[in-house]
């Protein structure tokens, strides 16, 4: 299986990349508008892998061909940017199993984090809409913190929640999510439920600032 | 501490009632519209305590009285009873410690549950803007199972989240919830942070909707 991580230069993207290149044998795949950007954090991944004694191979190309190239293909970025990103690898997306939407929009005040969704609901079902006809779309790892998603000296032992309508696309994705080591992967339901799954996003940085010691808290369903 | 339920003979009262009377020495009092019902049901609650060995006293009233004689008054009233809860006790509320809501607006169609708010943001924040001045108010219990709470063979070992502009109010409500075996309260800002907290709750019955096993689910922070 091919991962592509478009995006794969930021925090969650980073986080995703070293995880399944260390607890997988996937090819992991980075994507950036800016191939050099793309090249240089593949290198970097790589020689972080190799100092924990794992030999990968991680290559970067800009996105379009890195959606070309990867059989699941993961939007790794900012919720402003989904729309143009879908649209600028849109000719790519032909054969992909499915398309993972982890984005959440946000904005903060005095108070906190605020759950901001665009117009349409959620950035998932936005996703959903914006993607060619026929590409499966699922929202997951919201919840995860990219640091600790990074840190490959940490345990994760965290769930991971999935939503989308396909349920053999859901289904891929929660035993890829499934073979990072520590992570648990919950059916959330269709598309429709979305936004209450992206709206954790928020409530679990407000947490993080709230209480002593739950810098990069995770959740469990229990 | 004296805790009145106002709409404690409901699921959510039901299980909190049952929890502090059998885990702490506090006075726990019910109440309904109805005090005949409030009575009935904190017989049946003493009933329940008597065949686990506790032997407690707990008393119904009409919920004006449960109010003016609690020091934690808790709203367990569905959401569209709250607004006429508050003000059928509002003069009964002066000395009261901490207003305690746990109630979330909610809405189901094919897809599962959805987070439907009241027009000012949350029920919380209804419950703030709606209570008497001075009287400080707390969201808490959201995220717990009626039935697992009433079911006192049951482990909880779960999180609750407390959201609230008072802080010795919110402490006195986490120090409260702390004293119920297996729950543990983490503090999760102010008001204005209620709707990302109150909106776990369709989140989680969807989880029990769609996962084996997880009827009751709760949730860990870690």
């Amino acid at each position: 299986m091919r991962i592509a991580l478009l995006g794969g230069t930021g925090d969650i993207g980073q986080g995703l990349a070293l995880r399944w290149a260390y607890d997988t044998d996937h090819e992991v795949i980075i994507g950036s508008r800016d191939p050099e950007k793309a090249r240089t954090k593949a290198t970097e991944y790589e020689t972080e892998l190799d100092s924990l004694g794992v030999s990968r191979s991680i290559n970067g190309f800009a996105n379009g061909m890195a959606a070309e190239r990867g059989d699941m293909v993961v939007l790794a970025v900012p919720p402003f940017h989904i729309r143009d990103t879908i649209e600028a690898v849109a000719d790519r997306l032909d054969d992909v199993d499915v398309l993972v939407t982890p984005a959440v929009g946000m904005d903060r005040d005095e108070t906190g984090f605020h759950y901001k969704p665009p117009n349409v609901g959620s950035v998932s079902e936005l996703v959903a809409d914006t993607a060619p006809d026929g590409v499966p779309v699922v929202g997951a790892f919201h919840n995860l913190s990219a640091d600790r998603l990074a840190d490959l000296s940490l345990d994760l032992d965290q769930d991971t929640l999935l939503v989308g309508d396909d349920d053999d696309a859901k289904e891929l994705v929660g035993r890829l999510a499934e073979e990072i080591d520590g992570l648990r992967a919950l059916d959330a339901g269709g598309i429709g439920n979305s936004a209450e799954v992206e709206s954790m996003t928020p409530l679990l940085i407000n947490l993080a600032l709230e209480n002593e010691g739950m810098h990069d808290v995770g959740v469990r369903f229990e």
